[in-house]
């Protein structure tokens, strides 16, 4: 990863601020030949949608995805193809309220990434939160659409959220088709509906909080990834660990396997069929840095919404102490919205190993 | 990070197997005039030797690091010096005790990456693990040696192993002074005794245990990191990902930040002298990928030895069911010795963003 | 150099086709601070415009371009400022004649890019070239002009036309100022003269030819570049060679050193003041692949037009013979285009060295 | 290209300095499953060997490469393979005569990089050039061992020598068994002969002089390279012009191609059998970046050997005026040596561009 580009063969670059005129990528290395248009993207961008929930920020922006190069349809031909050069990808930015960021220009907001980006740049971008605002993860889903196709029908990639603060799902409850039913992405029904009363807590009262999300590829058939520096695992950590307010991930058992013996941890194998059929899942689909063929699953924790009604403490550009709420728009559980984001970022490391799987082993 | 190969400016590729005559690593791009001996690598080194207590693997090897390049001694100053090109270090592989290895040759060790390395590859180096054995982590130690003199001495870099087992320290007790008088860097001088016993117990019914560890850096200035995919935690959680057995790695208050509200997570700020204060510590010293100053603040888990005594079930590279387990040495709780590699690792990010954020701002 | 991005820490993306709704670039590492607006980029974009002169392809383009982000103007500050943030910069294209494309769609236009990316891809955007087209070195020229921010006033770079066809220019006449008096970028009025006599010819007959170029930047520091794989000579040259239609490069005497005796090729030194001063510059400020402080001086050569009106040898896409020839606008020398592009490039490569030394000696 | 690292997927890090105690380079990415032995590699390494004739350099060294990892021979096959992983290899520095450096480490020669290193650097192993020697090359010669294995025997790369001073073949003689006949690598009897006593007369005035090569690969299939900035011909460009002392580079028909009008340069294609014939090869095997089919062809100039008898003007590191002769062994025309060194170079460029094919086109 360097600065705003992730993947090496299958490689996205993000550009924008979240006030600016537009945000943008652009997805080199694709394989050509594949069947894309904007309303195949517009899907994932859909599900991503702010304004769709009273649980999230009711900044409503239509996410309208072009798409400016790198596809092309041959007038001989049935639709618009890949054509193997890069894929630019563009939303305008529509909702670009005229007000007075006065306050979050002059002062830091805790939590958030004013302090650290002002000492870096001396310079900021302050509307909205500039580029560290997690209106750039709408190109990542973008991206993900398109890393999706790149992958193929027989890798299904899902997430769901686990917990909304203090409140796990029941595992035995676990409905992949539920995700799509609640405001959530809860594969929980009962679980669901108590968040929505937790969570209508949270909202009246101007605080948030965070949760945990699980995000599961299926299909992927065993090899991809590589040992050491640029095993799958790693790179699925990194791509997690880069969406906004990600604190923590972990692979398969993660921190839960400090606890279990050798015998349970190691995942023991069988013979099935002229296949090989693991007897519990422990690694997450992954052994050495490359997948197994198994299901490749992680988990990642989000923080509580940093912008909350509430006054904390901080201190001015000119290093005064102050005090400061954060008014207007937001999201009580700002984890809610990076399933679709998790979907897309695991969707574009598993392209980018896919490739470079293709390129050194044929 | 790519192959075997990650950092950006300050960049480290390492190479060689368990068994094979030697391992080694390339650091290139580091700064010229640093100066350094073999002995200041060593030092590292030494700390992650095993065969140093009955809690580690037995397998001894002096762990020699030469330096082979990139370093020089002019005859008209005082020691040698960093030149600025590829240092070249390597260590012989002394312990390569003949042996039979037939049978993890022919049958994947649950657990290992024997199968993944297999459907990938087609071929592994089966001997003591080949590429895929902690023995790799040497050269990241002697890695992060350099890294530490690109950093210099106002960063430091310590890391404290957390819990074995379900066995956690007391934090009220941390003292890091005590995690260089006992054998598992643990900073809490009751839990030390109590793991003894523990430990002792896993190794005498030859199971093994995961851990959790914290590294802590202290002393990294505000400003280094980048936005969106070269966050600087991104990069970290990568780092430590990628070490052997790695499931799970967390910044800040990770994982424990989904139970927190807003208010409680969002740290508070105060004026403190002609600086600014951090009123707590959960954003772990990186806001919006980028430093804030207080300490950099990372926990990893790492899942139990693999290799145990126990039978376990698995197939054979033909597909057939067997059973198999580990004979020889091995450590009960190879997270144990994860604690030297993390701090490298830390280091090695560190020194890697120094020279970007210099390269970049000036 | 990877796909369609170039430089490490001053890194440039380009995307877009020829006929496409619009081309465009990301500029990812530039430094903080710096003061543009969207005229001082249209500058240099405006000395590559097509349409301004006989001797260049009639195609209209305005050639607008826009910054969508990375540049930032606070309302208590004296203009707009580069944020270190990723610049997206757009040019719409407007000229999209609509047009039968049948014959390049069918047949493959020999010296183009049509058979060689059928090959690939197995599918092309043949409207104008697509990708190919040499309408993508906009970006470039507009990278460019950021890049020259990102060096400062002390370096200039400057470059002059000094073959076209067989007719050389008289090195004695060269007069920098020249070049932005006549339509060739010459250095020597007189050769102009001649030139335009004989380009004539050229377009009329619906002929083309080739050229010879020289790019300069002066003020460099000594210190610049890298041994070995990353040499300042070696990425001016793969900057220059990446350019469309080029075929060679050379720095300092390049091709004539041959011929010349070690006792003249090394060029000698002397003291002059607290400094040295070469006397001679036959390495083109590039020593050991560093810079020594002298002007960097490349050359290359541009081949002639492949779109000409005589009827050329060639198959089709399914293989049958057929002749074809290149209808509407073409420059009848594209070398005289390259000019600002190669400026560009030049400025590109020497703003991610000046960056990358930065970062590595401080 | 980064520091001392260059390829993609193919990737190639070399280190080493000219009279330390070894030098050596990592191959990672290579392809599993190729056969090699040291032996293989050796090959290559001889044919660049010192002391071979009285037209090089007569330091004497057996350059013996020993593999360290990344190849394993398992016992139930036919022969040491590669498995995947990296493959180090290295070769101690055995002449490494005790001598008297004090001039070179006071003065700067003419012509080499003594005086770039100091001002990057402020510190330079002055022993031999040090890492700015030729030396360096022969891990390029084992590297590109390793990439004619990843080629496969379909791919044939030959390097000759075609101008000696002012001294060029005759290209109606073009014979390649005549380059391993003569201690010139010329395709062209006659010359060779002609050349011999030339360069007799240069060595014992202890002048010396430059030479152009020209560098072939047939078998590369149409397909390979990419268009705009990770263009074939680009990357070539670029390997060839990191060899110590090159130049100038040139694909096709390079400079000459200023020269041609449009329709003699555009190579015309007619149908043969079921495939495309081209009727010239000015382009050089490549278009738009991605190779044709045709074979790959590029030329360079290499300077005179900066080492010579004759005094000539210089300062010291202190800034004083002094005048320098270089002793000892050299050769009197080091361009003779880099012809088994472009040919690595060429295999390693085009081993990494199948790889990138094939990753992203299947």
């Amino acid at each position: 990863m360097s600065h705003n580009s992730f993947g090496h063969l299958f490689r996205v670059t993000t550009w924008g601020e979240s006030h600016g005129p537009a945000i943008g990528c652009v997805v080199d290395g694709c394989p050509p030949g594949l069947k894309v248009t904007e309303a195949d993207l517009q899907h994932w961008l859909d599900r991503r949608k702010p304004g769709t929930s009273r649980f999230v920020t009711q900044r409503r922006e239509d996410d309208i995805v072009k798409i400016l190069s790198g596809v092309f349809e041959d007038d001989r031909t049935d639709g618009p193809r890949t054509t193997g050069t890069p894929i630019s990808l563009v939303i305008e930015n529509t909702d670009q309220r005229s007000k007075d960021y006065s306050e979050i220009r002059d002062s830091y907001r805790p939590g958030h990434a004013d302090y650290a980006y002002d000492k870096k740049y001396g310079i900021r971008d302050y509307r909205g939160g500039g580029r560290s605002s997690a209106r750039e993860t709408a190109m990542r889903v973008a991206a993900g659409g398109v890393a999706r196709l790149a992958l193929g029908p027989q890798v299904t990639i899902r997430c769901a959220v686990v917990q909304i603060g203090p409140n796990k799902i029941n595992r035995d409850n676990w409905d992949w088709d539920q995700c799509e039913q609640n405001p959530f992405w809860c594969p929980d029904a009962e679980a669901a509906a108590q968040w929505e009363d937790y969570l209508d807590g949270v909202r009246k009262s101007g605080s948030s909080c965070g949760a945990i999300l699980e995000v599961v590829a299926e299909g992927v058939p065993p090899g991809w990834g590589a040992p050491v520096y640029a095993k799958l695992d790693t790179e699925v950590a990194a791509a997690l660990m880069s969406i906004n307010a990600v604190k923590g991930v972990e692979i398969g058992a993660g921190f839960a396997s400090a606890e279990l013996t050798g015998e349970t941890n190691a995942d023991e194998m069988r013979k099935k069929g002229n296949d090989v059929e693991f007897l519990s899942n422990n690694n997450g689909g992954v052994l050495g840095g490359i997948s197994t063929g198994q299901p490749v699953v992680a988990r990642f924790a989000v923080k509580p919404t940093s912008s909350i009604l509430t006054e904390r403490k901080t201190v001015t550009k000119d290093g005064e102490d102050t005090d400061i709420r954060t008014k207007g728009r937001h999201d009580p559980c700002v984890g809610i919205r990076a399933a679709p984001v998790a979907e897309a970022m695991l969707a574009c490391v598993l392209a980018d190993h896919k490739l470079r799987h293709r390129g050194q082993v044929g």
